[in-house]
Parts: C-alpha cells; structure tokens; sequence
C-alpha cells in the first residue's frame, strides 16, 4: 500500500504537517518584528487551515471577497477581517450586513465616490433600520499605491487628494460611520523579483512612499495623528525573505506562505521543500519519441499561470515523485510540465524518468501559482487519505 | 431597469440566441460535408445546452473525463459517449459501469499497454459479475497523432506498431470486449494558427497522416477494411473554417464553436460578434494617470489563459459594454484587459471609456478561452436574468 493507491483522477494534495510549519514560520518571524499577523485566506479558503492559524495566534483575516468573508464569519466564527480588495459598489448592502456581525470589518478604498457611496448606505441603514446601539461602523483603509499599479491611491498624489480621501472617510457623515483605519499596501511588484536584495529595495521604496502619506496625514489637524493610524503591509516575498519591516508597520498579510508555489521557490521566498501541495495526477501516456509523458492533471486542476523559468523556459509545474510518506522533487531540472489543456499535462521528461514511470503510475505536479490551483479544487486531501471538507465554495447567485 | 442591474459580482453570461446560432451553423455545415456532428461538451458541461444540440440534430456527444460522461448519460439520458481522453489505468472500473448504461461507449488508446489493462478488467467484469446477455463492448478509438504532440501514436510510427496496437484491441481476449471503432484525431495545431490557408494546410496534412494508417489496417486480411473504420476530426478552427472535410471523414468533434472565444476570433474561426459568453464584471476604481480601470473580475473568473494579439501585447480579454439586450464589443483596439490577478482585471483604457464608465458600473470582458472560464464558474446566466442550473460540478472524491 502507498497513500495514492486510491487516487484516480487529479487531485490536490496538503502536507498538513509542512503547511502548519509554514504558518508557525510566519508566526514566529511576526512575533520577532513586532507585528500583527493577518493572513490573506484567499490562497485555502478553509475554515480547517484557518483554525491551524488561530492555533499559531493569529485573531483577524484578510480575503478577497465578500462571500470569503462571509464563510470565515459564519463558518468559521472569525469576527476580524478585512476585504483586501477595492469596496464594490454592488456590494454595500451585503458588506455592512455582514459588518454588523463582526467586531471589525475593514474594506479597502481609493476614491472619495466610493467612500460617499459607502457613507450613504450606512445613513440610510441607520436611519431605517439599525437601532442605535446597532450602529455599524466599518473601518476604512486607504489602499495606497506604492509602485505595483493595480490598485490604490498613488502615493505620489497631490497633498489635496490623499487629504480629501482621508478627510471624506474620518470626518463626513453625521454618525462618523466610517472610520479610518490606516493605509494598507500590497507591493505586489515583488513577485517580479529574483532575489532578496531586489525584495529589500522594494520595500525601502514602499515604505518611503507609506512614510509621505503618513507624513501628509499627520499633518492635518483634524485627522487622527500617526500613531493612530497603523500601516498594513502585505506580500509572501516580503513577508518570508525580510525580518525587520520598519517603523510604524504594524500588521503584515501575507497569504501564499500556508502553501508556497513553484513561483514563490523561483523569488527566493521558499525552498521547493516547503511547498506544501501538490496535484496528484495518473501517468496515462509515454512518447519516448517526444521525450515526453502524459498526465491527467490540466488547466482545470492546475491553472494556466506560468513562469519563465532561469532556462527561460515557459513552466506550468515541477514533477514529483510518490514516496512512502508524501513526495520527492524530481531533481533533474530538465523534467517540468511545458504543456497544459483542458485536462492533459505534458511532462518534458529525461530518460530515467521515461523508464521509471508505468503507464497507470502517480506523478505529483506542484503548482506555479497553489491560491489558483486551490480555488479549482475546491478540496484538500490529505497524506493520511482523509479530506479536508470545510472549504469555501461560492453559493448560487 | 437595464438587464445587468442585478448583477453584484463577476458573473458569466450566455447569450441564449447567439449560442443556439452557433449550433445551428454547425449543423447545418456537418450536413453539407455528409458527416455526423459529435460536439465536444468539455466547453459547456451543461445538459441545457446540449438539449439544444439535440434539438439540432446532435445523437452523441464527446467529453473529456469519466465524469463529465457520467453527468451526460445520468443528468441528460445521452446514451453515445466518446471521453475523447487517454485511458486512465486508474478509472476503468467506472468506465466499465458506465459503458454497461451507454449504448455506446468510446475511448481513446495509443499504447498496447493500456488496451490489454482494459480487456483485463473487461474479462474480470464479465467473468465475475455481469450477466452474458449484459456483456460490455468498449468501443475503442486509436488516438493518432498528426502533429500537434499532445497524445496519439504517431502517424508515422513503423507499420508494425500500428498493427500491433489495432489487432490487440480487435483480435485479442476470448470475447472481443474491445470493437476497434475508428481513428480518431486532435489536431489541435490549429490553434497556432492565424489563416484559413494555415488550417487548410494542416487539415490536408492531418488527412495525408490519416490515410497512411488507415492503408496499414486495410492491409491486414485480420481487421476490419477500410469502410468499416471510420475517420473522427475535431477541432473548432477546422469545423468551422473549411466546408469539405475529405474522404472517409465520417464525424467532426468540435467543442469550443457552441461559445467561440476572443482566441477563436483571433485565429479567424468566428467573429467577435458570434461570442456568446462574457463575465460582467463590476467596475471599482478608474485611473486616469495609468490609462487603467479596476473591475472586479480576475483568473478566478476568466482563468489566466491568453493569447499575444495582433499587437503584440498579451492579452487576456476583450471589452465589451452594455446594451439594452445584451453588449456591444469596445470598438477601439487599444482598449483590452492587460492584467489579471485573483480576483482583479486591469482595463487599458482610452479617454472615452474612462470618462463614460463610472465606478459601480458594469463592463463585460469576452473570455480568451471560453472553455476555461466556463469551468471556473459552473453557472450561466442567461440575458434575460434567468439561470441555466444543469450545469456538471463534480462529486466529491
């Protein structure tokens, strides 16, 4: 007997003990810097890996949307979270909903429409329905810009801008319904380095550009003065490859770091050995010919994201190997997944590999990105065949 | 009231009539050449939808898992199955039981290996459990590879291998539980292609390929003649873009043509106007110094496929805005979705549209690949705000 004897069709599996040691990692390296650790769960989704964070300390999440939030709070009882992604409009009825059954719920925001949008909403909830010791008050992070371009406000903004935005969320509304929270940042421009100097330079710069708008802010008589306003910081690389993550930062939300990826090991902000899922996948096809082998395991199991690897390769996946306990990296770094369809994955495979593997057999495919792999299966199985079941899965419309 | 109104989170949308013109067409093109239409249903997974391939005319359907097989013939009564999928050593107990339901059932085979593990379990059944009058024929397609080099025995392998493999799957075993069905083909190649000359050139190649392999079998006084093994092609560039599909081409299997996509588009196989799917996405910030508008909408929603377009950019959708009965294709090229990360599309946008779009609003990305985005969410609504349910979402291991 081997634990993928009952495998038979792709299938996403969690070294439960290799994704614990991850979170307990991350722990540690918050408690040493001083901050506050709320991880992003929009990388499991499960209300069983959470607990696993509330065993490492943890009190508040992340997610990146509302129905996530939703299934943390009802779920799993998580009563501290913030939606890292811009406020959508279409939401707000269903954001304060869920806010006035949580201690604290925190949104992200970078236009002065949408704060008065959300303002509207909670005077007209408070006045038609909510009794006024119900009155929910939602905590309003200004989502700043720093360099990654997605979202946010960009740091470089004119004074009266960041100033409106701030003034517009502490001080409109008769019931100061919204509150400033502080400025969060995702400097997701890391993810395009390879290496910790890079990481470190980026950070520097995020937080000179956190630094100015802080500055602006505390400048203001009428906001609430620096030391009121925390900084929220929050990327895996940054989180998992430097230890010091500056003055007056005072959470971090790294979310990938439970499982790390293929894309993680290539910045440098893991060992391939942390990564703590794998898809299982059944060998159906061997073309030596083509130096090549067959896997059930495609785009629907694994995603279509990519790296270019150091071979400047385009590399869908790293091949494992099935032993007793878990799985073994390939170590000839010539074997990767080159292809993905629908349902088929082609392994480039080296000659050893071609004569090892048995039509029938059980190859392991780490993902490039496991937040994407994961949201496809929708399911976690572990080395001990039993499954994880608390898992996030959107309900009908 | 616009049709969209209701419509609070990134949401997949059919186009009833569009989709149902798109069949219409490949019928009626599948009736001019004189061969049978056996539409791959990975695209859709959604027994509604392949009712209106039945009221076209549609008898079998293709499919790429076990268990997309098993939602069709449970869910929809669909009795003429091919899994146009490899043999997975590891499902062929299910595939026997399912094949004791069907009428018929086909599957795909390259390796000699993989029959004899199929007759085995054939015999096991027949032997063991299954009445004589309950006795299971496989039909059993040989998977020839014409040069895209995903799966298949290649077309030019010796004569020996090519024989070897159809005489074990219609000589061998006391029960001939394997019936030597046809060759079968992907030519997925077509794909990299930009013309209908390029598909000319590789669909005459693909018939070239086929030929050959047809000859060999005819040649072995053992097998069935030529007229008995029919040609099966499926791609939906070729299905859609040539009308004479050659001699002894007797089925066509394209999948992707019941939505099309901006890839089909790309390539020439359909207009942007005959898409019929699109995820609405609500717009949640604008940023005029990037040329960019945030929807929410990300991999999560559209998947991370993509093509690099005329342009040369790589391109992960297309814009579309609303119209009273459906949306309208963003006439400027240089507006496209540039970035997507999990839940977040990046919009490169002109003046017009960052001016006439408002935060709140809705925008509409046409999928680079329908199929993928399809599968990410399981669900279609339909324009006029009703929701197709049968949809496959798979049962838990």
């Amino acid at each position: 007997m081997v634990w993928t004897d009952r495998i038979d069709q792709p299938t996403l599996v969690l070294n439960a003990a290799r994704c614990r040691a991850n979170i307990a990692r991350m722990a540690q390296r918050a408690r040493t810097a001083g901050v506050s650790l709320r991880p992003h769960s929009k990388t499991h989704q499960c209300c069983e890996i959470a607990e696993w964070l509330r065993a490492a300390g943890v009190t508040g999440l992340t997610v990146s949307s509302l129905a996530m939030a939703e299934y943390f709070r009802d779920e799993g009882g998580w009563k501290d979270i913030v939606i890292a992604f811009t406020v959508n409009p279409r939401q707000i009825k269903g954001i304060l909903a869920l806010a006035s059954r949580c201690d604290r719920l925190g949104v992200l925001v970078e236009s002065v429409a949408t704060v008065r949008m959300l303002q509207e909403a909670l005077r007209k909830g408070h006045e038609e329905q909510l009794p006024s010791d119900r009155a929910v008050t939602l905590d309003v992070w200004m989502d700043i810009d720093t360099g990654y371009h997605r979202t946010g406000l960009d740091w470089e903004a004119p004074e009266t801008d960041i100033l409106a935005l701030a003034r517009q969320i502490h001080l409109a509304g008769p019931h100061h319904t919204t509150r400033l929270a502080g400025l969060l940042v995702h400097p997701g421009h890391t993810y395009k380095t390879r290496s910790i100097a890079e990481v470190e330079e980026i950070h520097q710069k995020t937080l000179g550009s956190l630094y100015r708008v802080h500055d602006i802010l505390d400048s203001d008589p009428d906001l609430p003065d620096k030391s009121q306003l925390p900084l929220s910081i929050g990327d895996t690389p940054t989180c998992s490859m430097l230890t010091d993550f500056g003055q007056d930062v005072s959470e971090i939300r790294p979310g990938n770091f439970v499982f790390y990826d293929v894309m993680q090991a290539n910045i440098g902000a893991c060992q391939l050995t942390d990564i703590a899922v794998a898809v299982a996948c059944p060998v159906v096809a061997k073309q030596p010919a083509l130096q090549q082998i067959v896997v059930y395991g495609g785009a629907v199991h694994l995603s279509k994201d990519r790296i270019v690897d150091a071979q400047g390769r385009t590399n869908f996946g790293k091949v494992a190997t099935v032993t007793e306990d878990g799985w073994e990296i390939y170590g000839n770094d010539e074997v990767y997944v080159k292809s993905l369809s629908q349902e088929h994955g082609l392994i480039h495979a080296d000659a050893h590999l071609m004569q090892s593997v048995q039509i029938g057999d059980i190859l392991l495919i780490l993902p490039i990105h496991s937040c994407l792999a994961a949201n496809l299966h929708k399911r976690y199985q572990l080395l001990d065949g039993t499954e994880l079941s608390a898992v996030h899965i959107p309900k009908p419309l």
